[in-house]
C-alpha cells in the first residue's frame, strides 16, 4: 500500500466516475488506463486491436455512433497516439507484468459504464463532493471505476511485492451488453493463463465480506429480430397486409411463456420494440430486442431455441419473415472450488474483511465467463470474486454508490492471493 | 377555361406535387393558395387562425416539428406576412367570391401530402417530367395537388360565369391525421352555407366517371395509450417490474380480436408502437398508436369502446397504468340525395363524362364529414363528389399518379353545379 | 285451401313442434312425414339412401348417438318399414308429384330441431297449450316444424290445383349443422328442376310480410382442430412437455383477429372447446371447434384459409401437430332476379300478405344454397323466400314461436306460384 | 422380519395395486387397510370420520362419484362395517400402536391411486405377474401400494421390537389431487406426535439408496374458474356476446406469462378446459383447472395472486364474470435437519443400504407437508424420507414399477429409525 495509498484509489476511481462511457466506446477510459499503466510502467500495453479478437467482438454499436464519443474524448484532450488505437471501436487493454519466473496470474476488469442519468441529489455522495457524471444520461452504475481503481492499485502492488511470475491485467470493454467477453478471451493473452481472478464490487455484499467464488452466473443471450410484413391501408384494405404488429404481440406473448425449466431457472425478456408508421398503416416492420438467461448454459440454449421457434411461428402466423440475430452472448461458468478455497483462506488474513463466503449464486450473467471457461478449458482456474462494498441502492440505479474503504481490500486481497499462488507454484 | 385552361391546371398541380407537406406543416401550400388567390382576386381571403376554430384542432404535432417545416418554408422563400398569419401551425385558407344575391355555395379541398417516399423510377410521371417530391420522405400520394388545382380553377371559372351568390372555398389543412375538419367546421364560415361540395379524385374511379354522391365513409378515431407499469432488472428481478411490454402485446392481440359488429364494418388497427429501453430491463414505457374505424359513427363509437375495455383491461392484468387518448376524429355522414341527383344530372352535361355513379359506398375515412355534418345539422345539403381519374397504382403507393385530364372535367363539373344552384334557388 | 285448412295445417305443425329432433337424427320427423305423404298420395316417395348422395353428407354425428335416437323413436311407435330405409342417419325425403307435362318445380324444406332446453313458462303458448317438446334438450326454436306443415299443406293444395307438370319437395335433413344439403343437392333429384324455391319463416320478418328473394346469405365452413401435444409433470418437468393448452389458447386469441376484409363482412367464433386431463399435467391434446362465415364464398374461403395457418402456426409455435378439418360448410348463392320478381308479384295477390320485400341480406347462413348453387349451375332458377311471422323472441332462444295465421299464407305463396310458373312456361 | 417376511410385503403391495382407487374414494383399500391392522392386532384403529377433521378435506369429488366408487367396493365383498364407517368420502386410517412410556412417533403413508391405464405390455411386471390394475382407467403409478406395504410392514416389526412409546401411522387419503393431507393434520391424532417421519419411494432413487430428509417440496394450489360471458350467435350478432372463450385464451396466454421470481422457481399450468356448445355460438362459459407451485409458500402464493389478477383481467377484457377458487393446496416445509441426520446415522446400518444422501431438494408437491408442518409448528420434529427404489419409467407413466426389494429396506430403516428415537428420549 505503499505506493497506491487509500487517497490515490479514490481519486482514481473518482476520475473514471466523471467520465462514464458505454461499451466500445471507452475511449477516454482507455486512454486514461493506458496513462496509468505507462506511469507504473508495465512492461507490455496492447491496446484495442491488439488486445482484441476483431472478429469476436459482439453488439458494436453503429459506426455514426462510435465516430461521436471518439470525436467527444478527443475534444476532451485524449492523446491521438492512443485514440488511433483503438479506432472502429477497439477499445480495451491488456497490461503485462513480467516478474521472472512463476505462474501467470490473470487479473479482469472492465471499462464500460452504462446509460442512465446519475441523481443530482445532495445525498448523492458523487454529486456532492464533486464527481457526479460529465456525460449527460451516462453513470458508472455498476461499479467498474471501482474495478479499475482496484486493478490499477493491484498492479501497483505487485510490482513492489515479491511476486515472482506474470501478471495479465484484462481490462474488458463492453461487459454491460457482454460484448467484450469474447473477443478479449480469443486475443491470445490469455492462452498461458493458470490462475485468472474476475472481479466485482458490491452485489449486495457489504464493505468486510469477501466472496471466494462465485456459483452459476446466469448464461446470457441477448436477441433481436424483425418482423418484415406487408403495409396496407388499415381502413381500406386490412386484408391485404401482412401484420407484423399482430406477429410482434403474438411472439411476445408467447416467449414470456416458454416453459419453466426442471434444471433450473431461465428468463425471458423482451425490453424493446419499435415499429410501424402511423395508426391507419397495417404495420410493414417491427423490431423487438430481447433476451433470455438461465442457470446453465444448456438452460439458456433451451430458452434461446424455444423463443426463436416463437418467433418463427409468430411470423408464419401473419404471413411475415423474421430472422432473429443473437447481438451477444454469455456463457454460464462456475468457480473452481481449489481456487475459490486459496482465496477464501487468502481473505482472512486481509485487513478489514470481517466474513468471507465460501460460495455464491451469482444470479447475474457476466461475460468474464468467457474468459474464465477459456482459462479453465486450457486446464487453467478461475475464480470469480466479490469483493464486498456498502452502496447505498441497488446496482444500475441512478444513486448507486460504492464504499471506498473496499477499494483496498481489494487490492490487498488481490495481492495477497497473487502473492500466495506465486509462493505454492509446484 | 379562358382563365385557366388546361395547360395552366396541370402547371398549378405539378408545382403544389412537388412541394408536399404533411398536416399542419402546410406553410409553403397556403403561400402558394393564398397568392393564386390574390392573384384571382377574390373577396375575402381566411388564413390560419381566421379559418380555423384553433381550439378544435386535432392531431397538431409537437412545436420544434411545426418550426421545422416553418423553417423550411422560410427559406424557399415564401413570403413572410403570410407565414406570419399561420404561426403555431395554423395552416389552410378560406377563400370568400362574393357574386351578389344568390345561394351561398361551399367548396372544400385539402392541402396536406403523405410521409412517403416517391418513386424516382423512370416510369412514374412525376420523376420522369420533373416534378417530382423536392421534400424527401413526403409525397403528394393521394391527389390532394389535384385537388387544389381543380379548386383554384373554379374559383377562376366562377368568376367569368354568371354564377349569382356567394362562394366560399375551403382549402382544409391536416386531412390525412384527420386534424382540421372540426376546427374548420366550426370557424364561423359554414354557418351559412346553403350547398357544400367536398371533392375528391380516383379512389378507383377512372377518368371520365363521376360519383355524385359518396355515402358510408368510415368514422374513424385515432387513439393513442402509454402503458405505464414499473421496470427491473429482468434477470436479476423480473417480479419487482410492471411489465408494459406484455400489457401492450395483450392489448394488441385483443384489439384485432375485438367482435365483429352485426351493423356493418368495422377496423381496428395498431400501426405504431414504441417503448422499453433495453433487452434486459423489464419495460416501463410502451407506447401504441392505434385507430378504430365503423361504417357509422356508432359503429365506430362502438370499436372505441371495446378498444378501451381492452387497453385497461392489458393495463391491470400487468399491474400498469394507461390512459387512452382520442388525437383525431371523424364521423360518418352521407350525401344528400338531392344534392347527389342534381349533381348527377349536371355531370352528363360535361365535356368528358362517360359515365356517372350516382351513390357509391366510400369505404375509407374523410374529415370532410365534419363540414358536411354541420352543413346538415343547419338545413344545408352537402355531397362527397368524386372525379374519376386514371391512376397507375393505388392511393399511398410511392407510384400513386393522377391523370390531368381529370382537372378541366372537375372544374367544369363543379362550376356547371354552381350554376345550376345558382340558376334553381326558390 | 279446402284439402289441409288452417287448423289442419297448425295442426300438423304442433305435431312436429312436440317431438323435435337433431341434424342426421330425424328419424321420427322423417317418418311422419312419409305417412303424411301416402295420405296425400304422392307419385313418388324417396327416403333416406335414396334421397341423398350418402358419401356427401357432413357432420354426421357417432353411431352410437344416431343409435340412441332411432332406439327412442322406435320405442316411440315409429313404423319399422321407414326406419329401416333411415338406418345409419339416413334421415331425410324427397315426394315427387307428377302432374303431367309443365315444369319441374322444386320446393325445399328442412327437418331438425337444435339442442336447447324449451321454456316452459305459461306465455310461452306451445307451454300453455300442450305442445311443448318432448325430448328434454331439444326444441324446433327455428320454424322448421311451420316449414313441414306449409310444405305438406303445399302438397296437397298443388293436387287439388289446375298445376301441370312435376312438383318435388326437398325435406332436407341436417340443415342446423348445414350437414344435409349438400347430400341433397347431389342425389340426383335436382337434375331436372327448373325453378326451385328454398323457404324459410321469419327472421324478424312480421306476418303478412314477404321476401320475395334473399341475397348474400353468409358462406360457412365449421372446422374441428385438435392439437396434439405431449403431456409431461407440470411441477415437476414443464418443459418435457408440448403444451397443447398454450397452442389453443394462441390459436383462439389469433384467430379471432384475422383481418377484416375489404370486401365485406366476414366472421369467425370458436365456440366450443375441450381438453387436457388436470391441473397438474401439461395438456396433450385440446380440441376446439370454429366456424368461418363470409358474405361470398370467397370471403369464407378467405377467413377459412386464414384461420388455417393461424392453427397450423399455433401448433407449431408449442411443438405440437394439428390437422384442422372441415365437419360441413355451405356457399352463399343469391337468389335469381327474374324469379324473385315473378313471386313478388303472386305475393301480392295473396290474402293476408300486406308488404313484399323484393330483395333482402340475408346474413346467416343456409345450406339450402347447396340446392340452390346446383340448380343455377344447370340452368335453372332458385329463390330463397321468406314468409314473415311474428315471433315473439329470436330464433334459436327457448321461447321462439311462430304466428299460425302465417302457415296458409305460405301455402297459398307457394301453391300460386307453382300455378304462374305452370302458366308461363314457354 | 418375522412376522413379515419379504414374500408377505410383496404379496400385500401386489394386492394394493391391484385395487387403484383415486382420492375420497380409496374405499376397498381403506377396508384391507383395516384388516390387516385387525390381523396385527393394533390398540386403535380410527376410519373415515374419526380420522378426519372434516371441514378440512378439500377436492371431494360429487357425490355421484363418490358413490359408485363405494357400490362397487362393496359389489366386491368390502365389509360393510368398515364401509359404513367411510361414507360420504371418508377414507383414511390413523392406527395407535402403544407401546407403553416413551417417544411418540408418526409415520406417514398414502392410500390413492391415479387416473391411467396400465400398460398391459409383456415386459411390464405387474401384466406379466398377474398383478395389473383391474379397475380400467386407474393405476398405481406413484409407489403408494408400496408405502402402505411399508408401513404395515413397519408395524408389525415395531410390535415384535423393544420399541418403548407410541407409534401413530396415518394413512392419509387424497395425497395426488392435495386433499386428504390438511384434514389428517386436524384430525387431533398429530397432536402428540414428537418425531413425524413421511415417506416415500422412488423419485429417480435407485434401490439402496436412503434420503434422509427432502427439502422444498413445491407449494402448490389448484385453481378452478369459470368464466362466465353471454352467448349470442356468431354469425349473425357477434357483438351481442360476452365471450367467454376470448376470456379464457387470454387468460390462459398470461398465466404461463407470469414473471419468474428471484427468490426462486415457480410454476404454473393450465390443464384442464371445457366449456361453449357449438361452433357458432359464442361461448357463455369457459372453465378451466389451474395450479401454481412455488420453491416456498410464499413463491406459490405470489404466483397465486398473479394467476388471480390475470384471470379477473381477462374476464374484465371481455365482459365477463370470474371467480377463481382454490380446490386445494399444499405448504413447503423443509425437513428438520437433526431428524435428518439421525436418520441418516440409521440408514447406515441397514441392510442393503449403499447410499445415504442427507439432504435433497424435492422439486415436487407433497401435502404431508400439511402433517409437517403441524408437528414441527407445536416443536415436534418432521422429515420427509426417500427410500430408494429402481423404476424402469418415471412416476406417473403407464409403465411405472417398484423394486419389491425396497420394500424390507423400507421396514427396516423406519423400524431401526423407531427405535433409536426410542432410545435417545431425553
Amino acid at each position: 500500500m505503499s505506493h497506491l495509498d487509500r487517497d490515490r484509489l479514490s481519486e482514481l476511481r473518482r476520475a473514471f466516475h466523471r467520465h462514464p462511457e458505454p461499451g466500445w466506446r471507452e475511449f477516454r477510459t482507455t486512454a486514461r488506463v493506458v496513462e496509468e499503466l505507462e506511469r507504473i510502467g508495465v512492461d507490455e500495453i496492447a491496446v484495442g486491436r491488439e488486445a482484441l479478437a476483431t472478429d469476436e467482438r459482439m453488439a458494436v454499436p453503429p459506426d455514426s455512433e462510435l465516430a461521436d464519443w471518439r470525436e467527444r474524448a478527443r475534444e476532451t484532450g485524449v492523446r491521438s497516439d492512443i485514440l488511433e488505437r483503438t479506432d472502429g471501436g477497439h477499445t480495451g487493454v491488456v497490461a503485462v507484468l513480467d516478474q521472472g519466473d512463476g505462474p501467470c496470474l490473470g487479473l479482469r476488469v472492465d471499462l464500460d459504464a452504462i446509460s442512465m442519468e446519475e441523481s443530482a441529489e445532495s445525498d448523492h455522495r458523487p454529486a456532492a463532493e464533486g464527481f457526479r457524471s460529465e456525460h449527460d444520461g451516462y453513470m458508472h452504475a455498476c461499479g467498474h471505476d471501482a474495478h479499475l481503481a482496484i486493478a490499477l492499485g493491484t498492479i501497483g502492488a505487485v510490482t513492489e511485492s515479491d511476486f515472482e511470475g506474470t501478471l495479465k491485467v484484462f481490462f474488458q470493454p463492453a461487459e454491460e451488453i457482454s460484448g467484450g467477453g469474447k473477443a478479449m478471451a480469443e486475443s491470445g493473452y490469455l492462452d498461458d493463463v493458470d490462475y485468472l481472478l474476475a472481479v466485482h464490487v458490491g452485489l449486495d455484499h457489504p464493505t468486510g465480506e469477501i466472496v471466494a467464488g462465485s456459483d452459476r452466473p446466469l448464461a446470457m443471450a441477448h436477441v433481436t429480430a424483425t418482423f418484415e410484413g406487408a403495409s396496407a391501408h388499415a381502413g381500406k384494405a386490412p386484408n391485404e397486409g401482412a401484420n407484423a404488429m399482430q406477429a410482434a404481440a403474438t411472439a411476445i406473448q408467447n416467449a414470456y411463456a416458454i416453459p419453466r425449466h426442471s434444471d433450473g431457472m431461465t428468463r425471458v425478456n423482451v425490453g424493446r420494440i419499435e415499429g410501424g408508421c402511423a395508426s391507419n398503416v397495417i404495420a410493414e416492420e417491427v423490431t423487438i430486442e430481447a433476451e433470455v438467461r438461465g442457470e446453465t448454459t444448456a438452460l439458456m440454449e433451451y430458452a434461446r431455441t424455444e423463443l426463436e421457434r416463437v418467433l418463427y411461428a409468430a411470423a408464419e402466423m401473419h404471413d411475415c419473415d423474421v430472422s432473429p440475430r443473437v447481438i451477444s452472448d454469455s456463457p454460464s461458468v462456475d468457480s473452481h472450488p481449489a481456487l475459490r478455497d486459496l482465496i477464501g483462506n487468502v481473505a482472512w488474513t486481509v485487513e478489514g474483511v470481517e466474513r468471507v463466503v465460501p460460495s455464491y449464486d451469482l444470479g447475474v450473467s457476466e461475460d468474464a465467463t468467457y474468459l474464465m471457461q477459456r482459462v479453465q478449458d486450457d486446464g487453467g482456474l478461475a475464480s470469480y470474486v466479490l469483493v464486498g462494498t456498502d452502496h447505498p441502492t441497488n446496482h444500475h440505479t441512478p444513486t448507486f454508490d460504492v464504499d471506498e474503504r473496499s477499494l483496498d481490500i481489494g487490492v490487498s486481497l488481490l495481492t495477497e492471493t497473487a502473492l500466495q499462488l506465486s509462493r505454492q507454484r509446484p
